[in-house]
């Protein structure tokens, strides 16, 4: 796909040359440096590539699109803070660098710039987009508070699990998909069709996340393989595994998760987890989700061309087993 | 000013009945714990007032109130964990009751649900609306840093702490007179002018609270008299007394700094203020902006009621020396 590359350069020089304020520095040079520590751009891109697919042009949606990336940045600054991360994208994060009360206000400050972006529209657009976005805001919100809720339990269902990822993850694939689409002018069902292509696109890709973390190729996935089942993490894989366990394999499961070599602890789940079916299980619902993605953009009814966002979609599951 | 209880218990049953979700609790129920501390809901208060003024229902102004009782919330959970702060309203701070990042996030989830408050008007009112708060909400954070920033410095000029006690509380005060004032139908100028009488009104109010902590009597100010002094805390007090001192005095002042006995360092210090005439700039300065404050009120154009706006204004200096 050789036009991603031209959306990037054209999202980084916008995000390079937008107005961040230079006083006071503590507030504002957390932000320049988080912004330009890159990242592929994903959700911004949406915005723009939705907007083309209503045959309007993709500058129309730059406003949108700088919203959404402000708030994923913004969600990420915090959401280090909670998880005592040390680095984002191989740099150091935000109250690393700084402290945990800059990132806090840093945060703070561009959720802020995030809806300021959206007020660049008329009146009735920008109310439009206002509701997306406030929704979507609420529910990421509610979907890292759960994450951090399921932490702290033993049991989690699939159905609960699936539930926390749409909300932390795959509802901002939709509003940035959804504002493109009011930008450039659809329906409202034809943009409620682009929000559902987003949100089975970032379910799916997030059980591929769940999936390749354990059964990928180290160099496809750019991390160290079993990062999730050495840090005993809840996953769409784990879920299944334990649901379909017998009382035994549950034995084996709870043995294995207290296990000390690392190496053997990931081989013995892989093992155990494919005995069980959950890789068969995940790898079918991602392909149900990724489905109704195409579904629901199939549906779209517009004189724009969809091969882009079918392109991105192909794209994002290329790095797949 | 017997009105102010009924504005009071309007505003309570508002914030008791208002939608605040069930799930997830760990998100929600500290907002609805925070939001029931209490406090004396000024800042909803004088978009009410404002939206009488009017000459409109005060009804009409509720959503931009419970906006900005939000907004004030949401800084006040998060500037609490930065300051460490166990107690507010005599009670148990977010991040104390529960934890550092429930606090982090449900405050970020209370700004959200501050912002969607405004989407329940028209599209136009809206955007009139949004584009007052949100430079509000960016003023405050950059106040806020300011506030920190300050901490950390040796030195601190009379114009650098206006400007960050201006950023930091009185805009908020501006901003929620301008939204009343909007929803309730005046000219573009005469909510402007209500923004300046916020604004200078603000201003005069936190100077009275600088002079109070030192000179008013504990009961007026119901808290410990001298805190400031007793933390080396900067006030427009301080900041005036150090810029009149001559080198000698600054000495004693840098010496009363480190003095242990509490009782004498806060006697001392009101003496070496009083001599400095620093009590008296500093009452002439806040005389000054509610001067503005008045005049302000006095030019805007309305078939309203200006009176309970007046009557608020004199109340907030009853409290006075």
């Amino acid at each position: 796909m050789k036009d991603l590359a031209s959306y990037s350069a054209y999202l980084e020089t916008a995000l390079q040359t937008h107005q961040i304020p230079q006083q006071p520095a503590n507030l504002y040079d957390p932000l320049r440096y988080f912004l330009q520590l890159g990242g592929k751009r994903l959700r911004p891109m949406l915005s723009l590539m939705a907007c083309k697919l209503a045959d309007s042009p993709m500058e129309k949606a730059l406003q949108a699109a700088l919203a959404v990336e402000y708030f994923h940045n913004f969600s990420l600054i915090h959401d280090d803070i909670m998880d005592v991360a040390p680095l984002r994208r191989g740099q150091a994060t935000v109250h690393e660098k700084w402290n945990p009360n800059i990132a806090i206000l840093s945060g703070d400050v561009l959720l802020v710039k995030a809806y300021e972006q959206l007020a660049a529209y008329d009146p009735s657009t920008f109310h439009a987009l206002f509701v997306v976005f406030n929704q979507t805001a609420i529910e990421v919100c509610e979907g890292q508070q759960l994450d951090m809720d399921f932490e702290m339990r033993t049991e989690v269902s699939e159905e609960e699990y699936m539930e926390m990822i749409r909300l932390k993850t795959s509802v901002l694939l939709g509003c940035a998909l959804q504002m493109g689409g009011i930008v450039g002018g659809l329906s409202q069902p034809n943009t409620e069709l682009l929000y559902n292509f987003g949100v089975h696109l970032g379910l799916a890709f997030q059980i591929q996340d769940d999936i390749l973390d354990l059964f990928g190729e180290s160099a496809q996935v750019g991390k160290q393989i079993g990062g999730d089942v050495l840090a005993n993490k809840k996953t769409l894989l784990s879920i299944c595994a334990k649901k379909a366990a017998n009382s035994e394999q549950r034995l084996t499961l709870q043995e294995l998760e207290g296990m000390q070599d690392p190496t053997l602890k990931v081989e013995k789940t892989k093992e155990l987890f494919n005995q069980l079916g959950a890789r068969t299980y995940c790898e079918q619902k991602m392909a149900g989700h990724h489905q109704k993605a195409l579904a629901a953009l199939d549906l779209i009814e517009t004189n724009g061309s969809k091969s882009e966002l079918l392109a991105l979609a192909e794209f994002l599951f290329t790095r797949s087993h």
